[in-house]
C-alpha cells in the first residue's frame, strides 16, 4: 500500500489516486525510495517553446516552482516513465500535469530526444544533479500553442526570449543544472545567442 | 531576360512573374540551364505527414504529378533555394506552392534535416538521381494540419499509411529515388514497417 | 546476497564477481526480478559497423547467440545501465563484454542515440518486445576497427553488408524485433537498401 | 580559362592546377564571381575535435589564418562542394587541404549535419555572414586522430578545451560568426560549458 510522505512524490498526480494500490505495475513511495538507490530511473523532460509561423523558436517556457522548503526555483516539465507506459504517453501526461489541459502541446514526430541528461546524486560526473537519485532523462523540445495553467506546486510558467533564457542569473536558477539543458535545446534549434 | 521553354521550370511559381527580370538575385532559365552543369544546386524537400494527438506519424503524403511527357509519377514537396532566401522561407514557399494555402504546414523547430539527399545526373553514386542536375536537398518531415489543394502540375496529394507508403510498387513510382527518402523519413520517426 | 539462476543474467560479467554483494548500488537477481515487473529498465544498445575511409558504413555486425534453450538467434550488443554508471561507461562495458577487448569500438561524440527502442513484455505496443521486462534502450551506431572475439554466450559476430542485413529472413532472426533497429540504423546513415 | 586574382579563391587547391580548364564541371574565378551574386553556394564545414577513449570531446580545433590584408582571424575547416562531388568527398578534400595528409580525420557514419549554417552577405538574417556570397554550409563534427600540419594560408591549428573555445574573446575572433557554430557543436555533444 502506498504511504505518502510530507515531501510528496513530484510525480504523483490526482489520477494516481484512482490506481489500485496493489497494481504490480507501480511502486509505493517506500518501494520507490528503495529502488532509487539501486537503479537509474528513466525520465522524460520537455522544454516548452513558442514558435513563429515559420517554425522559429521565439520563446522558451520555464516553470517557477515553490519547494516544500519555501525555496523558489525554476525547472522544466519532467517526470518519471511508469511501467508499461510509452515515452509519448509519459511525455503527454507530464505536459498536461505541469502546463494544464489547455496547453495543446505538439509532441514531436521523432522519438529521438535532442539531448539525454544524466542526473547523478553527486556533482561533477555530468552537468546535471538530482540529490534524490540517478535519473536519465530523454529531453524533447515541445511547441505549445495554447494557454498554460500550471497545476500542482508550480506557481507559473514564465516565457522568455532565447536571450533572456540564457542570462547567467537565470541559468543558475534552473534546478539540477537544467540551464545547460535549455542552452542545448536552443543550440539544437539554431537559437543559442 | 527570362525565356520559358515548353518544359517549365518546376520551381517557377506565379509570383515569379512579378519579379523584375533584371533582379540580379535570380537566374533566367538560360542562365540556370548553364549553371546546372557547373554547380550543385541547393534544394529543400518536405515529406508531408499527418500526426495523431501524441505526435505519432499516421500518414505520409505524396504528390501525384503529370509530367509534360504525359508520364505520371509520384514525388515529394521540393524546390530550389533562391539567392538571399532562408531555408525556412524556401521550405514554406514550396509547401504553399505544392500543397496550397490551406495546408497549414508546421515547420520544424530545428533546421537540421532528417536526411540530406544527393541527386546526381548519373545513377550509382547515391540512391538519388536527377537527370537535369546535381542537386543537394535538405529533407524535412513536415506535419500538415489543414487541407491540401495541390497547385501547378500536381494532380493530387495521396495520403498513405506507413505500410502503404513502403510497398515496393509505390516506392518504385517515386521520382528520382525518393522512395528511399520516404523510408528514411519513416525510420527517423520510428515508423518504418 | 546474489543468487544466480541457471538462466544467467545476461548483464553479468566476470568483473561482477569482484563487486561486494552488499554494494547498495546493484541489485541481486531476486531483487532485479522483482523490479522488472515494476519499472522500465534503462538499457544501451550498439549496432556495430565497419566504415570505409570516407565514413560510409560497409558492414553491420550481429551476434549469433545460443540461448539456454538451445535455440539460436541473432542480437545486437546491449545491456543494462547500472546505478551510478554513465551511459558511455555502460556502452563501453557491454561492447567489451560482447565483442572482446580487441574490438576497439569508437564511441560516438554525441550522447544522442539514433533511436530509442521501447521493449514491452506484450507485443503490439511498439516494434520491440522483451518477455522479461519493460526496457527502454538508447541505441547507438558504433564503428569497430579491431578484431571481435565474442565472449560469454555469443557464438560469433557475423558481418553483413547493408543489403544482406536487411533480407527478410535475417530481419526475422533478430531477437525482440531488433531487425527494425538495424533498418533504422542503416536509414540514419543513408544506407538503407 | 581560369584567371586568378590577388585574393585567391580559398577553395583552390594544388590539385586544381591539374584540372583541365575546359572541364565543364568547374567554374573559372570570373564565372564563380558572377554566380556568387545569383545562387546560394553549397559548403561543407568541419569542427575538428579530439576524443578521449570513451568518445567524449576533450578539445576543439580552430585554424589561425592570415588574411591577404594581414588581418589574423580564426576559422573552421570549410569549403565548397564541386559539381559531381559527394558531400563526403568534399569534406575529406577540405579536411586534407586544411589539416594536412597526416590528420587522419574520422568522417561520421551519418551524412546528417549537426547544424546547417546559413551565411548571408548582409548581417541580421542569421548568426552567420560572408560578405562574398550567400552560402549554406552543412557542418559536421570530425574527430581527428593524427597530426595536423595546416597547409595553404593557415598558420596553425589551435586545440582548445570546450571551456577555452567558448570564451567570449575567442568566440568573437571566429570568422563570419563561426563562434556560434562551435557552441552549437559543443552543445550537440553535451559539452557546452
Amino acid at each position: 500500500m502506498s504511504v505518502r510522505t510530507p515531501d510528496p512524490d513530484p510525480d504523483w498526480t490526482p489520477e494516481d489516486a484512482a490506481r489500485p494500490a496493489s497494481n504490480p505495475g507501480w511502486l509505493s513511495d517506500i518501494e520507490l525510495a528503495e529502488v532509487r538507490g539501486r537503479l537509474p530511473l528513466l525520465y522524460v523532460e520537455a522544454v516548452p517553446v513558442r514558435l513563429d509561423g515559420l517554425g522559429v523558436v521565439t520563446e522558451v517556457g520555464a516553470l517557477l516552482r515553490a519547494k516544500p522548503t519555501g525555496e523558489i526555483n525554476r525547472t522544466l516539465v519532467s517526470g518519471r516513465v511508469l511501467f508499461g507506459e510509452t515515452l509519448r504517453d509519459a511525455l503527454f501526461r507530464h505536459l498536461e500535469k505541469d502546463l494544464g489541459p489547455m496547453a495543446f502541446p505538439q509532441l514531436p514526430p521523432s522519438p529521438v530526444p535532442f539531448s539525454v541528461a544524466e542526473y547523478f546524486p553527486m556533482p561533477g560526473i555530468s552537468p546535471f544533479t538530482d540529490d534524490r537519485q540517478h535519473a536519465v532523462s530523454l529531453a524533447y523540445i515541445v511547441p505549445v500553442t495554447g494557454t498554460c495553467e500550471p497545476r500542482q506546486d508550480a506557481l507559473e510558467v514564465t516565457w522568455m526570449t532565447p536571450e533572456e533564457a540564457c542570462q547567467p542569473a537565470l541559468i543558475a536558477e534552473m534546478e539540477g543544472g537544467r540551464g545547460t539543458l535549455v542552452k542545448q535545446a536552443l543550440a539544437s534549434v539554431g537559437r543559442l545567442p
